[in-house]
């Protein structure tokens, strides 16, 4: 017999999107959900509906308990059901998991938010961050704000999803506010081969996700000048320094400890070798810098788009409104030489003013 | 007029060693002796005389500029001035630069120690540590005693010597004792392709870079596993924490600050990206556990050594008598699948049982 709602200590988790990052994570959730009392075994999925193949997608889903558009070959669990209308997937939910490209997230709080349970709290494993007058605005905080103040966390990591998928062992980090909810949420990603850390800090584990696209950029300029691992070992070091610098000066209580995390180093480590920024990045300095940005990304992305560049463009204009771009020798000779035509050569000088009083010692 | 010893401020610089990381590191050191009035211009290098194409080595060094057994097609500068007698070669020196495989150390500080100049002070760019009954022993530290407590600094980094050679930027580290010599070191190998830090932490800086190598055996072993790029990411990451617990607990005094130097985290990255310790371990798998690592070794190296394996042995013995092995479940997997015929999987399944907490919390 159905306990009824009243009475029903567990966990209604819905998952709010449905790409490849998207059904990589039901499938771990899926599976928690089944084993785990905390929560309610059905998981509720929405899907943006399209046409597969003549069929309806959330068709397909609840019947074949596959994503065939997103993530073939890969079975989600039986109790993850696929809803096409946002209202209905997420009513009565105790936990959003957002996981939806970000333009998407318009509107969709306000739809929402009224029919969710009470004390929801949600968790983006949305990567990013919004910029707009005021400068950098988490993504959290947009869906906090938009849900009326829900509790947000966090998670990110070392995760490209088709070796999620496949069950490849790897890391998480949960950025979260509020302890007990960073537990409970620990609890519904964590597995065998998912491996969760939990630390209190959101914008330190989520601006990591935006910041070390601006690195791979750099990471991608070594590889096209066909320098080696030394090089781009230093790259990817100085970036982790200038990203932890700027994270600090924003938020002054991230902690040193979350750069050690899996959103930290193990994240930059994969997007610098691997990864769409690091891939145009190689070939912009290959073409001589006769193609853009934007030009390079139509030949080699399929329609995707990378988020180094467009990052780099912000990050540059808050430093320079703060004046403060000098502290970051990497971060500006990487814009500079994405979109002001400064030699390759720069990303190094740049670097080697900051070692000027290192000489001057020498006397 | 040459000044006289007496009233001759300059430091006497001498390198004990000629391979091809001392060829390397000669080039920036002669170049910057030249320059900076803080040091004689001239360099001494003891040399181990070969015959090398039926000339003395030390003469095709002195009048060729070119160490061709070591660093073939890389000029040193003139005032580099190899020397085959180890006591002449170091005679009021200064500065000695330690750069030789330290099995040669034996007897070598014996000889020299009576005539450097007083106050001589010393750096070690050798990698690895020692073991003996007491355990761990610093090669510093090895020096340090046989020179008669000469003060000792060391320099790590993600130096691969070929590309310090060819002039690629990279980074280093020196590890001081005294910040004045930390200095004083720091202006004679930093150059704008070769940006050296200082940090005053000789444990912390030298035993990164023996750690690294058995971190690096678990990232062969990931790619041997045809594991993606998330796995390999999440073994660097996690053994970058255990080579700081191991650090921190025999050293407490080590900040986490060395290890976002490029001894700690850049070095780990080449050295798990690149590197024999990687190859052979990736070669292990593939072997399917049939062949040895010594086999390996003699089929993949020509000669050369890995120091990983050995060095795994000695921390999972230190880590034994301490009773702390499971602190450690990368470094404990590592050497079990090496030398004990542990399954590969026991990679990832000893560092779960690290998370069984969690599955309990989650009730």
């Amino acid at each position: 017999m159905k306990r009824t709602r009243e009475f029903d200590q567990r966990k209604q988790v819905a998952i709010v999107g449905s790409g490849a990052w998207g059904s990589a994570i039901a499938r771990i959730i899926g599976r928690n959900c089944q084993r785990l009392d905390t929560f309610h075994s059905t998981v509720k999925q929405w899907v943006f509906e399209e046409t597969v193949n003549g069929r309806k997608l959330t068709d397909i889903i609840n019947q074949d308990h596959e994503n065939p558009k997103y993530m073939p070959g890969q079975k989600l669990p039986h109790n993850v059901v696929a809803d096409p209308d946002i209202c209905s997937a997420t009513k009565d939910a105790d936990i959003l998991i957002f996981v939806l490209p970000h333009q998407f997230l318009n509107g969709l709080c306000e739809k929402i938010k009224a029919s969710v349970a009470p004390g929801c709290i949600g968790i983006s494993l949305i990567k990013g961050v919004h910029f707009d007058e005021q400068g950098m605005v988490l993504i959290s905080d947009m869906i906090k704000e938009g849900m009326g103040g829900m509790d947000m966390s966090v998670l990110m990591g070392a995760n490209l999803a088709p070796e999620v998928a496949a069950g490849q062992f790897c890391e998480a980090t949960i950025g979260c506010r509020d302890e007990t909810n960073g537990t409970l949420l620990q609890s519904l990603f964590h597995d065998p081969n998912f491996h969760v850390a939990v630390r209190k800090d959101v914008p330190g584990v989520e601006i990591c996700g935006a910041l070390k696209n601006v690195v791979a950029l750099g990471a991608g300029f070594v590889d096209g000048m066909g320098l080696g691992d030394n090089t781009k070992a230093a790259i990817i070091r100085i970036g982790m320094m200038e990203m932890k610098r700027f994270i600090q000066s924003h938020y002054p209580e991230v902690e040193d400890a979350t750069f050690f995390e899996s959103c930290g180093v193990a994240d930059l480590i994969v997007t610098c070798y691997g990864g769409r920024n690091r891939k145009c990045a190689e070939a912009f300095v290959k073409a001589g810098g006769k193609k853009s940005f934007d030009e390079l990304e139509a030949e080699l992305l399929n329609g995707q788009k990378i988020q180094g560049t467009g990052t780099a463009v912000e990050v540059v204009k808050i430093l320079e409104a703060e004046g403060k771009l000098e502290e970051y020798p990497l971060f500006n000779s990487i814009h500079g030489i994405a979109f002001e035509g400064k030699p390759m050569e720069s990303l190094f000088l740049d670097i080697d003013n900051m070692g000027e009083m290192v000489e001057s010692l020498a006397g």
